[in-house]
């Protein structure tokens, strides 16, 4: 017991050093891809880069419906002096187009239809006239290309259609459809271990004794593993004492490729952890404390090679370290490209008062205004749950910054 | 065939217009939810409202270590003449606080402990100094409450914690375990039927004979119904006949809650949905042409109470339509109150045209530069799903305007 904060003996450092300190001394191998479904590998990232093993389309197509020709045949057509050219065959979707346009033809085709040989433009229906059943009239000129996406236009054989560590998105599983690659070499989900700790801490579905609470951690952690593209295994509640708390994180080593210790709020809970992790390396603890609000007491720490995460027990601070630190740790297992985080501008509702020396994270809610969105900082303690539930998005108060005035115009990262 | 453009047939709307015109002829009847485990139901939406059926936290908590305490025994206190407090047992972690704290009282309390009964504050372990085994002396005053979270601030009885129609966030998801809430009430995903067609279409696994192409849309279509909460059923690929198309179309109304058609991207195909479509009603074909571009031969109908949407074949078209369209019926479906989609500004890197009397939705690249975000747009005709694939976001030229300027500010959403 003493006058002066204990946290001064924790070595504070700000969010980018944080990660910085993690990112460097981490060196997790790759590991082997698997092979999943294409109607299932929405959201997955891609293990290694996909090279097109063929041309999309295979064969020069129309895009229009109308006549395919040579455009040469039209070349100062017009209304007052078409082109007449002779119609072989028409061409049928989803076969070879059959006879060969030579000087003069033309063949009807719909969109999609294939170009028949010797056509090497279409003109649309539109611009033409019917002569008879052997001639039509065409009243405009059209270039050579015109109309027609060309045999590996969008997709050309040998060249990369996505790169490694690339997410999912549904063109893509078009595009991957679209080459005859139904079986996709995904990244696995990271396991990411999940351990409560605290002697007051019950899981939810328990009767609460009195001084008892709930775990909240566990699960809302849970729901963010999943949500960032790992699979959570749920190791229970630890007591605050370094042998629960060790054995623990030794299952979770063993398992998986990310532990999270999560509540040990007081002093001493912290000290459990901190021991453990430093027992636990070398390196052992990394990074004791970040210049955050909320979320300073975060521990980081590498253990037999796999990242250790000791967050702050409030449930606020979970989340917010969780996204700063856990989140990226999974996005490296999984070769993640890191996208750019949606983020909308919106005016502050009120003045934010911010303590210097640290990061400060704002819970808001957004309004849909007259004058455009409006963020309105959610009040409450950071302990509480509920300032996230009502929160749609987060904004940022930097380390040398003291706080923000009403009407700024502001960052907001979406919830 | 005739000289003017077969489109002026169409009723072309403007998007928002096609939109209400679904809107305000389906009346979908709320459908009973289904009840998931909790560490099953991130990101689904809740089916009702979620009343709190207790406190949380269930007790005053202290939110510091330091000394549980009658605040009035604290005014006045300062370095230089502090307040002298007996204590009394220490509270233990997860377990009821023992001794009543009486006038001149206090007890040693971890962050998370339950404050005795008697105590209205909780002083910080910094502002003490310890004279003894049963004596703290207390440097500072506190006020009422200070340091303390207040039974059920976070959460209060009866108070809805969820609105029906959220979809759960990790927050949430804490928030309900919080409660002990492990079985929730989700909406059921909506089942969404997938047809594709084109006598020139094959699946993805097969071998190209000359003029066919391999399904892309089913596979895209499948992976956008999923990310949006829905259920894809892929009901195979419908030869552009009308007795084809009838019977796929009349097994996913039998199956799903909507339909999705895509491909037909031929008058004569167009012309095979649209007589499928509005034989099925009444009312049958509620929107035919949307000036939107790409997406504008867009066919939206009603069959026996249910979406059929017949979207355009290019690839790029069907995403676009699927997005604007019918992902909104998902949502519908959902119950799900529309969310801020997530959007980013930057700045446009080159010159757009855009024809007038269409809404148009330009695929662009994001790059990080000094000065900000650029917003670069994918060049490419809008049937080749690379151009997607290569883009990160949309910009939307409206109805009204004839193009952008490079340099101009764009609100990009984010693919």
């Amino acid at each position: 017991m003493s006058g002066s904060p204990r946290d001064i003996f924790f070595k504070v450092l700000g969010v980018s050093e944080a990660a910085a300190r993690l990112a460097a001394n981490w060196h997790p191998s790759p590991r082997p891809g698997e092979e999943v479904d294409l109607l299932q590998a929405g959201g997955r990232v891609t293990a290694k880069a996909v090279p097109a093993g063929e041309d999309v389309p295979p064969f020069d197509r129309s895009t229009v419906d109308g006549f395919a020709l040579r455009a040469a045949d039209t070349f100062g057509a017009s209304e007052g002096l078409p082109a007449f050219l002779d119609l072989g065959e028409d061409v049928r979707m989803g076969k070879e187009a059959g006879g060969k346009i030579t000087v003069g033809g033309a063949a009807r085709i719909a969109t999609g239809g294939m170009l028949p040989p010797g056509a090497d433009a279409v003109v649309m229906l539109e611009y033409c006239e019917s002569i008879d059943e052997g001639m039509v009239a065409v009243l405009t000129p059209v270039a050579p290309g015109e109309n027609v996406i060309r045999r590996g236009e969008d997709i050309s054989t040998g060249n990369q259609l996505l790169p490694a560590g690339h997410r999912l998105r549904p063109a893509d599983i078009g595009a991957l459809a679209a080459l005859g690659l139904t079986r996709i070499l995904v990244r696995p989900a990271p396991k990411v271990g999940i351990i409560s700790t605290g002697d007051e801490v019950v899981p939810p579905n328990s009767k609460l004794a009195p001084g008892q609470i709930r775990d909240i951690n566990s699960y809302s952690l849970g729901a963010a593993v999943t949500a960032a593209g790992g699979e959570p295994l749920y190791l229970g509640i630890a007591r605050d004492e370094f042998a629960a708390v060790k054995t623990k994180v030794l299952a979770g080593l063993a398992s998986c490729d990310v532990v999270i210790l999560s509540g040990g709020s007081s002093v001493g809970a912290r000290d459990v952890a901190g021991e453990v992790l430093a027992e636990l390396g070398p390196p052992g603890v990394l990074v004791h404390g970040v210049a955050l609000r909320p979320g300073k007491p975060l521990l980081i720490a590498l253990c037999q090679g796999k990242p250790v995460f000791g967050l702050p027990g409030h449930p606020v601070s979970v989340l917010t370290t969780f996204d700063l630190f856990v989140k990226p740790a999974i996005e490296r297992l999984l070769g993640l490209t890191p996208g750019l985080r949606p983020r909308l501008w919106a005016r502050l509702g009120r003045n934010i008062a911010s303590p210097p020396g640290r990061e400060e994270h704002i819970r808001v809610r957004l309004l849909e205004t007259e004058e455009g969105l409006l963020a309105e900082p959610v009040l409450g303690k950071s302990g509480l749950i509920t300032t996230l539930v009502a929160a749609q998005g987060t904004i940022i108060i930097p380390l040398g910054k003291e706080g923000l005035a009403a009407g700024t115009e502001v960052e907001v990262y979406l919830l």
